[in-house]
């Protein structure tokens, strides 16, 4: 299929360049909205607007939709008001307010005044809720029917209302406060007798969050009871939109693109990797390159706190990297282990006990088989002395490295902040600190010397 | 609404423990499958098994779908072989087939030998797939319709197979060969007009895959068509089940937490987290720790190599965990964002070249700015000669360790390798011994020392 698919993007770049516009036009009817956005995301800007305008605007609306928030833009400024208005028309709510958001004030202003009623008004309060949250992510396209019909009224209530919903497998039924009253699926309603009065189909343990929810919790929720869509009520729990599955599936591979990053003390791109600017890259990582500057001074502290005991054994710098490098490798694991199990909610704060349990277990066990690997090297090279500082050190680090990996994520998670802070580089950077000083304060105690105050 | 569910939870682990059969019953009624397994996940095994069999056959098969296998073994094995075979038959094909698989040998033939022809083959065919392809998370159970039928024969054809599919809102039509022809969703059929034929409706540009495909693969087409379901054929073409999104869903989250791991160097668990035992966390984590000490002793051979300007500046060890440091987390972040961007569909080997020269610049910035953090340290502490190594240092180990972490990636994506192996360990590891090269190479050059062979 991929190879189909590179034949297909070749002929496509040939017909454009020598401007053949039948031929661009019969490749785009074949192709899916997400492909022709896939496709345009390596062409030049003047491609993407040539070939976005060559869509008919039900397609454009849809491949739009699939494009970076600087492509969409790209598109909207080269509209005239009217094409944007109707492009607006047919685009999903939830993605019409996502172009919107953007769009500069001027622009909005003109939209918002040529728009019917309707539109305006669910684009003005879907755009009024903060970022990352359920009301930023969701959709007032949604299927409502009456509580009091039977099989056959909702199914021709929802053939007469389904062209306007995002989906209509899932459909809801309000009271007169506009609360949820419960829910039916399509698939029910297939399968019921067509006279059966709708209470008694309808589920009433409604999963349901509120418009301030995190989309996390909202994704997080989705997988976790299977749903095709979540609904979302107001504060006072009246429904005003869904969350539908393909974005809450968005939104987990974002969340998880963010963990990542944070895991390397990378801030929030906002944007793909490949559309980020060198400057915001910059901006991203200066951050915590230089914050852990001052981690990696208490190491440099250590290290001149014991500079006889180096001077007297110079040959202690060697094992340096060695001891320090594995006390930052075993406290990454953990520490990503916990990070990660935290996120899926395998492991919860009230499991911190058990977790270190076992935790010294492993790191007493993994300390023991580095040292096995470093004693021999350091008998073999500088007798047993040496041996036995640097084995005795290789255990204790790696134990400190890994309790220090483990616990950092659930105390973060204790004091309200985001585990994931507790990134690799960061962890590496405490971990190699604590290891300077447990490996030159054992050298120190084994090998008899004065501590230099 | 975890506040109601902390809530229920205590409820029903003091009716548990008051042995309350009535009151549990109830309670269990109230809740979803998922959070019955949820709840059972944080009890004893005993409790598990209690709560599992008190629940009626159909939720049963629900709840158990959601444990994690260890636990599924457990319930299996309390269950004598009729009321195993009952279990079996009530469960979805793909969760059932999955079970099937861990139970031992004379336990699967019983089965086999038990249940029903129809069942007995299903169970043959999916339990054949390799782990980890499209076959072996995929159900037998989708929704089919004959090609030449009405728009009213559609549906009632769906009335009468619908209890047996796993979906019926996407339907598929199948050749006399039993190759997709076409597929139609339940939505296109509900607003559609009863007589028209389905040939009109249906589309006929499916994207499907074969059975051999791999998991990772599936998940990201499901995410990027919005699809409810990929169908998948066998190697000739012919249908022989659906992937639907929500496992699609599981996929992408068990793929991003295995890539979090490898990012860390733990190998695959298999299990979650708190389920892994002492020995598979030390197994998978051991490996790379091990290797990576054979990587830290070219650190310190390059230390060795300048041990006579250590001794004569013994002050540069006092830098040494910083500028390494700084390497390694600079690398570690590059290497995080190409691993991401790669496995997101962000990046793609052909954009090496434009990645690089955006690195470059990059690691050029943040190496200036750690270099004027450094520089103002060393002056004040060691005198403008120092200040001079350290910062020219800086810019070089920074700009070395982003480089080789922006590389390895594509290099290992270039040798048909996991790019996801360019671990933060490995690339910190890696970037620890360039820098140790670097900066002591640099002192002795602009402090004028000579190299002791």
């Amino acid at each position: 299929m991929s190879q189909t698919k590179a034949t297909l993007h070749d002929a496509l770049r040939e017909a454009i360049t020598h401007n053949d516009i039948d031929t661009v036009q019969a490749l785009l009817a074949e192709m899916q909205p997400a492909d022709v956005a896939g496709f345009v995301r390596n062409e030049d800007s003047d491609t993407t607007l040539r070939l976005i305008n060559e869509l008919p605007m039900e397609e454009r609306a849809q491949t739009i939709a699939h494009l970076d928030f600087s492509d969409q833009l790209h598109v909207a400024r080269s509209l005239d008001d009217n094409n944007l208005v109707r492009l607006f028309m047919h685009m999903n709510a939830d993605e019409r307010v996502d172009l919107f958001k953007v769009l500069d004030q001027t622009r909005q202003e003109t939209l918002l005044r040529r728009l019917a009623h309707n539109e305006r008004e669910d684009l003005r309060r879907l755009s009024s809720y903060a970022e990352g949250t359920a009301g930023a992510i969701m959709t007032s396209e949604y299927a409502v029917i009456p509580v009091d019909c039977t099989v056959e009224q909702a199914l021709a209530h929802l053939r007469a209302t389904a062209p306007d919903a995002e989906t209509i497998y899932q459909v809801y039924l309000l009271d007169a406060r506009h609360r949820i009253a419960g829910t039916v699926s399509l698939r029910e309603l297939i399968l019921a007798r067509a006279t059966a009065p709708i209470r008694e189909l309808m589920r009433t343990d409604v999963v349901s969050v509120d418009t301030e929810t995190s989309q996390e919790e909202v994704a997080r929720l989705i997988a976790h009871y299977d749903l095709l869509a979540l609904p979302i009520t107001d504060t006072e729990g009246r429904m005003v939109g869904i969350v539908t599955y393909d974005d809450a599936m968005d939104v987990a591979e974002a969340e998880a693109t963010e963990d990542f990053h944070k895991g390397a003390t990378v801030g929030r791109l906002g944007a793909g990797l490949r559309q980020a600017s060198v400057l915001t890259l910059y901006r991203k990582r200066a951050g915590w390159l230089v914050l852990l500057v001052f981690a990696h001074l208490f190491s440099g502290a250590g290290i001149a706190l014991y500079e006889e005991t180096i001077a007297t054994y110079i040959t202690l710098v060697f094992f340096l990297p060695l001891l320090v490098g594995s006390s930052g490798n075993a406290g990454s694991q953990a520490s990503t282990l916990m990070v990660r199990g935290i996120a899926t909610g395998d492991v919860h704060l009230r499991d911190w006990g058990y977790m270190l349990g076992r935790e010294v277990l492993v790191a007493t066990a993994l300390g023991v088989t580095m040292a096995l690997v470093v004693a021999t090297l350091a008998w073999y090279r500088d007798g047993w002395q040496i041996a036995l500082v640097v084995s005795v050190s290789m255990v204790a680090v790696v134990f400190v490295g890994s309790v220090i990996g483990m616990s950092l994520p659930f105390l973060l998670n204790r004091l309200n902040l985001d585990p994931a802070t507790a990134s690799a580089p960061l962890v590496t950077s405490i971990a190699d600190a604590a290891g300077v000083m447990v490996y030159f304060s054992l050298a120190t105690a084994i090998l008899g010397l004065p501590v230099v105050p």
